[in-house]
């Protein structure tokens, strides 16, 4: 084991010289890095594991004081110190702001949140923590209606958020603000159409490599009659109360014309399936949804097969959904496996689903990993878990299991951080 | 790897120090020690195995002649001794009745039989056994109409089994004993209300610290309108068939006040979630149930979101909830994440999830395992199957995987045996 | 960590040597072995990850001319070289045709196009196949009017595969295929046993030791009433158009019927569980089919309550299934767990399901592997894949975990490899 455990370190120090492609994000473009500690302890991975912890609800809201909330969440750390979300935590102190502190206490917060402010000031300062993170470019997630000329292209990627046209149509800010921004009504289909197409021209100008959605997981994708999705945007437009299956026939509806779009103008659209929204009543912010067990990938197969030419680069949220995904990687062209999402991006889950994705997909159809992160900062200690898995799998399964050598493990690194993104996503 | 099996070694020797917490058991507190081999024996676990082996039902049926039963399944036991059940029942008969034999047989299983009969007869054995086995304090599972005056309250908790208040209140025979037990009628929604008040007053009284439910599969858990409830109490208390739609609304009615009298006498519920009972019509006595996948935790959402003061202490018996289950501990601030159960108890799922409940939910809200056992023998070999999958996680995972140090692990492991387990259940 | 591997290669090394009984294939007994490379690389697990990786339908259709499919196929080797798939291509090459280049390029491939022509044209060549491969004997897939008097028995056992007549009645070809076989009408539910049982009698003359069916995920399984079955026969029989659930009752009651004429015969059922036939509508051909999560083996449970006489060896193709699996061999008597399966039988899913099986299943009800291959030349990899996994859970979960010995071990891996089927079909 000491000659694997060899193996492992070199391929994760090489693993480590490799820049990333970060392909999926909620950085905001105009204000990417923490300005302080609360924008880092206000990740809703701490302050929901704080409030299942104990804490209350109101202690770790947006709206609590800046010293009381810190406060709280530190007094809560001890509670969750055994998670690696704390170990993210720990990792971006210790390598993003020079903390030295074993642990988070009351007596040492206050200089790691001068340390974050006073970094967070330097110029430059999102380059650096991209260059300390060994990540190259990372995607953003834009609303429709987002002005995206100040982005800065050299690090940032738009890409289109779609949810809100496929499942907030029918209310009527979306279509105005979707009127607004294409200049063109959306009263019928054939507008709807027209003003998706003018979406992504806009989007493509400006840079944006690729369209995102998260589908919910009882979803149901199927091809809709074009009457019956005139009717459905009609009502909707008209502001009329739509029945369940015009709903229906609205969100797939659009979805569908949304594949069109992708299709013409080449975007790969990435899916992130399975997350149950607002699940939980009583939850924080950004806290409150979770994954199914019980579903299957196979309520998006129509998409899959409607739009052969479409990139569908799919994630599911659910370990039941796990060789699932793997399969359809397998054996569907179209579909790239992406990432280990939000609650399925453990370690537990991912050094099984990597191990079998290795062993079954063509390494042309992996996208690795993306961090989902709200602040830069947190780039770093995600991917460098999944750094570590990496190494670890490509040591003791694909190396050691006879399926490959040292350079080629190192080569399979790189397409699943870096060159399957590039050539993917055109970046 | 050897500095890894050295500090599991360690860890282990420092778990197996704790004094555990057994909050599931199912152990008569009139005879909690078996009186011979054939109580040993007769445990399902093995009776089962024996029958899916080839063992004739009758052979192994209650009603066997111990001789005859005992031969039975010493003769079956080389087909089934590849399992973690024969390895349990290996353990037991070394280390609680010194049995030198390296398997059961024709031979020897007399010697065994001899040292079960006169061990059981020894006074205090049931301190000696749970000393062995490291074990303080064992749960119990108490029908609604036991009398607890005489149980041992320095070694057992009483908790009500909640079961056939739920899902049998429509025989004439629950109703009647639940009438006698409370005193008063239940012949009403309001009356069945103040009988479960009645209920628990009397249980917390006699020191119960929980109450404890099955739920099946595909149970979906919804608040019911109360006059609806009132008409299914009514015609099931006049013994008047109840439709399909009236069953569901008296069970999931009766769950909800159930859970409404837990909150006003701050009673944790554990639930015990996804078997599905009698599905084999050939079993054995206990023999007959299995877990099912393709269910989802979330039909127990509304309970959870319903009770937030209520602390719901879940299990489930599908691997295909795991990851469910663990994210719910995670951001689901009155779930509790508890034990490894039945058919999911097994190394192989033990060390998997364990890993993923200590990389993602805080170690305050974990209740590591518990016994489900039927007599207090077993807990010796189950939760020391438990301990060693649990010092091989918190060595490979959390000291090796840089989450901890190995003091923080034990402080874990203390907390997961014992500490949540007396701070939940205020034991 | 030394010795566990030491420990691992000798329990490999005595695995290899027990002769293993392939109980389920689709090797064709007219022509074994491949007689040129093309049906090699025909084979749809290349096809379709070659498709897969980008490679044109067209390129790779068995229209294809040899030269250029080939040169294809060779060409999209390195974009999936990191798969189990290319290891078993690699391994073929290498142990059954002296090929010494690591991997298959443009410049060598014909090289390696030459050796299988020259073994392929030597005579016996299936038997040196076989005994390459540590494999007595290997089960085949017979259509239920194959000619089955030139089957080389010594090598071959036929099993009937009864796909066409569960699901396929209604088209008037195969019902007049199974007249002409059987030498009898089948306008009648009466008849259409008569049939079964002419059938199945013809099969056992022949050697026959199964009979093998492929289950949809969503197959429900249910006794029908005769009444019912009787007016679906009539109908379809009469080629006038079902309606559903007349075609569900003619899918189950035939399914059932199938069943009691094996209990007649004392012929286990070989069930595969699970595979959506046709799901990519774009995939090559046999490259279409897809796992699907959400399901339960419970659709199952009627047939296996229904008939408790008849051995049942059942897989399943969904990982969400896999403990659910192991647990219905664990009580369920007349259930077997078989093999890993198509999706399933990836080293990562083989490794857990195993230590599962073997923790849980009476060792006498575990098939350890099979096939599946449409050429003998792939019992080689794949049983050696399978060889290695079980030789390395043997030895750190069985031997090391304390549960057993290294000869016992060994003994386990006969069972699992040899003796268990041997001894359920008869061998």
């Amino acid at each position: 084991m000491a000659s694997s455990t060899e193996l492992e370190s070199r391929l994760l120090e090489a693993i480590t010289g490799i820049q990333a492609i970060d392909v999926h994000s909620h950085v905001p473009f105009d204000a990417p890095v923490a300005a302080s500690l609360r924008e880092l302890l206000g990740y809703h991975y701490f302050t929901e594991l704080a409030h299942s912890a104990g804490v209350s609800k109101e202690a770790v809201a947006p709206e609590a004081a800046d010293e009381a909330m810190l406060s709280a969440m530190v007094q809560a750390l001890p509670t969750l110190d055994n998670t690696v979300q704390h170990g993210w935590l720990m990792e971006i102190a210790r390598e993003l702001f020079g903390f030295t502190g074993g642990s988070l206490t009351r007596e040492n917060w206050e200089v790691l949140a001068d340390s974050v402010r006073k970094e967070a000031a330097e110029p430059g300062r999102e380059r650096k923590v991209l260059s300390a993170s060994g990540i190259e470019k990372v995607f953003l997630t834009n609303a429709f209606d987002d002005d995206l000329s100040e982005v800065d292209r050299e690090i940032f990627v738009p890409c289109l958020r779609a949810d809100a046209l496929v499942f907030r149509f029918a209310e009527a800010d979306v279509r105005k603000r979707l009127e607004k921004v294409t200049g063109s009504n959306v009263g019928s289909a054939e507008a709807l159409t027209a003003a998706l197409e003018k979406l992504l021209e806009r989007f493509v100008r400006s840079g944006a490599a690729s369209v995102a959605i998260s589908l919910p997981p009882d979803l149901r994708a199927y091809p809709v009659v074009p009457g019956d999705l005139e009717t459905a945007v009609g009502k909707a437009a008209g502001g009329k109360p739509l029945s369940a299956a015009e709903g229906q026939t609205l969100r797939c509806g659009t979805l569908f014309a949304l594949c069109d779009t992708c299709r013409n103008f080449k975007l790969p659209l990435q899916v992130m399936f399975g997350a149950v929204r607002a699940a939980y009543r009583h939850g924080v912010p950004q806290g409150t949804d979770l994954p199914q067990a019980g579903e299957s990938l196979r309520a998006l197969m129509p998409l899959f097969n409607s739009f052969p030419e479409v990139t569908f680069c799919v994630s599911a949220l659910s370990d039941s959904q796990a060789q699932e995904l793997a399969s359809y990687g397998w054996i569907v062209r179209n579909v790239v496996v992406s990432g280990h999402w939000w609650y399925d991006g453990l370690p537990a889950y991912i050094e099984r689903d990597l191990t079998a994705r290795l062993q079954s997909v063509p390494k042309t159809k992996l996208i690795g990993y993306y961090s989902d992160m709200y602040k830069l900062e947190f780039g770093l200690p995600k991917f460098n878990m999944y750094r570590r898995v990496l190494a670890r799998v490509l040591a003791r399964d694909y190396v050691e299991g006879g399926r490959g050598s040292e350079p080629q493990a190192v080569e399979i690194a790189r397409l699943l951080l870096r060159s399957n993104a590039r050539r993917i996503f055109g970046v």
